[in-house]
């Protein structure tokens, strides 16, 4: 198991309708792909950084990541809004010990 | 509920026993803290960051987070452990959406 994920802040003013479409949409685009498991949207509430957001998933093996990683509507969201919209980010991917 | 995660990097050799013993005490002096739900360590995979663990763990509620940070196992693990041998480490809490 793989589990992928991303914390990130966006652009937009807290609490804006940006920043719900942009939730929306990443759920709409991603969270059916073939291979996505457990897909979460959360808000990251930590004060020992500043990012906003994170997105969780899991995949079984690495073959359902890669398949995740070049499916059309990845690419797509990765181009069309997540390069537009995401002020930074930070990806952590984890495999049980 | 709130899922804490901290990533991070040992002083310790890659496969060392001191890697080893590292992970071992933690699991034991932490996993079961009243209020620890679903502990885990992980290995962190991506290659676009260079943390090498993760521990992430659940609790029900804001109390009882606070309760494992003030706990006196938690505190001397920190207190003996983490700083001594954790070369880097980032903290990271989500809450669902």
């Amino acid at each position: 198991m793989i589990r992928h994920t991303v914390v990130f802040s966006l652009k937009h003013a807290h609490g804006s309708l940006q920043e719900k479409a942009f939730m929306r949409d990443a759920k709409l685009a991603l969270h059916d792909i073939p291979g996505v498991k457990k897909f979460e949207q959360l808000r990251q509430v930590s004060k020992k950084n500043d990012f906003e957001f994170g997105f969780s998933m899991e995949f079984a093996d690495q073959a359902a990541y890669e398949g995740y990683n070049r499916h059309p509507r990845h690419i797509a969201f990765v181009k069309d809004r997540w390069e537009r919209e995401v002020e930074k980010f930070l990806e952590i991917d984890y495999q049980p010990i």
